[in-house]
């Protein structure tokens, strides 16, 4: 098994934090997105949408999706549980961290792809181009603010995202806080709930995974 | 245990296809978007994000995401699986999940809330009113047909979606179809294994619930 990983990209961080805090050790191959490495023949054959991370099992299947590598060594390792200890507690990690994704990275990404420079017709990741949409950025940059206080109140009775317990939505969360900080996005100052977490889960060995 | 749920709705329509696949019933409350109940204070005190579907739990805890829920039914009753089998099917299975949404359903309502003339203002659900875009809506349709064309390919050498067995991949993968409907884009001439795993899930006493 391998992980197809970029060591500066905010999606395969998700996965080395994750992998991080199972105490699992999984061998990595560096993709240069920064150079394009990702639209090279070789890699299109691994992954034609032209991403990271991409999971690699030893029998050739693979896997290019955070959320869905989580899933399998979540399966294949329960403890600790990242995804939820019990059916309903399950279906609240499962939803806070689905919010993370669309209402948090995603955004983030809109935010940041659609006005970055160096991005000019790559509004999205991807083996096709699309132009940026200037009105995108805007709305994304509003949205994460919005976010922002959504995470902030959720945290106001609880220490971490979906509960008292640490899970993938705060591995999501803070990748998401940490992304918006590339567009100099932060978390504001009355948040005191989301910047007292930021700190505490910043604070985590996985977190520098 | 409460579903609030839009008969006419597709996210709602999700929920209603797994628990019919899995044979379990659930008392539904319906909430009439058309005419703007879920911004109504009551509703809102139910979920601040306006959206359905939402499940309510005797406890009285709420989740109000699609897959979150249905993560809830597969742990309660594992039979028939419809999130994948063992630990490799699972991720199999979440990573197409998630690309039925984020490539598949979240793009048709880009193209759809974006174009929609009873919809200015309201490009997003949700309490907030943000601005159409209009490059969005027509980005929206191209990656729409261009997401086609990923699932004819994925169809070309089996059955269902995520593999050999019907799950939840094929399920969002279903309702992005027929939502794409809505802005009368079709499944092109061509995807012929698109076309005929779409007769073959429609066929499916589920596709009506």
């Amino acid at each position: 098994m391998k992980l197809y990983d970029c060591a500066t990209a905010p999606n395969p961080r998700r996965v080395r934090i994750f992998l991080a805090e199972k105490g699992i050790a999984v061998p990595t191959v560096q993709v240069d997105l920064r150079n394009g490495e990702q639209f090279t023949p070789e890699f299109r054959a691994i992954n034609p949408e032209c991403t990271v991370p991409v999971l690699e099992f030893d029998d050739g299947r693979r896997i290019a999706e955070v959320v869905a590598i989580c899933t399998y060594f979540e399966a294949i390792q329960p403890d600790p549980a990242l995804m939820g200890a019990d059916a309903q507690d399950r279906a609240i990690v499962a939803a806070w961290q689905h919010r993370a994704e669309r209402e948090g990275l995603w955004v983030v990404a809109d935010a940041f792809r659609n006005a970055a420079r160096g991005l000019k017709g790559r509004a999205l990741p991807g083996p096709d181009d699309y132009e940026q949409i200037p009105a995108l950025a805007e709305r994304g940059r509003a949205r994460a603010t919005r976010f922002f206080e959504v995470l902030d109140r959720a945290l106001a009775d609880r220490a971490f995202i979906a509960g008292d317990r640490y899970s993938i939505a705060d591995i999501s969360a803070l990748v998401m806080v940490d992304f918006a900080g590339w567009i100099k996005l932060t978390i504001p100052e009355g948040c005191t709930h989301l910047r007292r977490w930021h700190a505490a889960v910043s604070a985590r060995p996985s977190a520098t995974a």
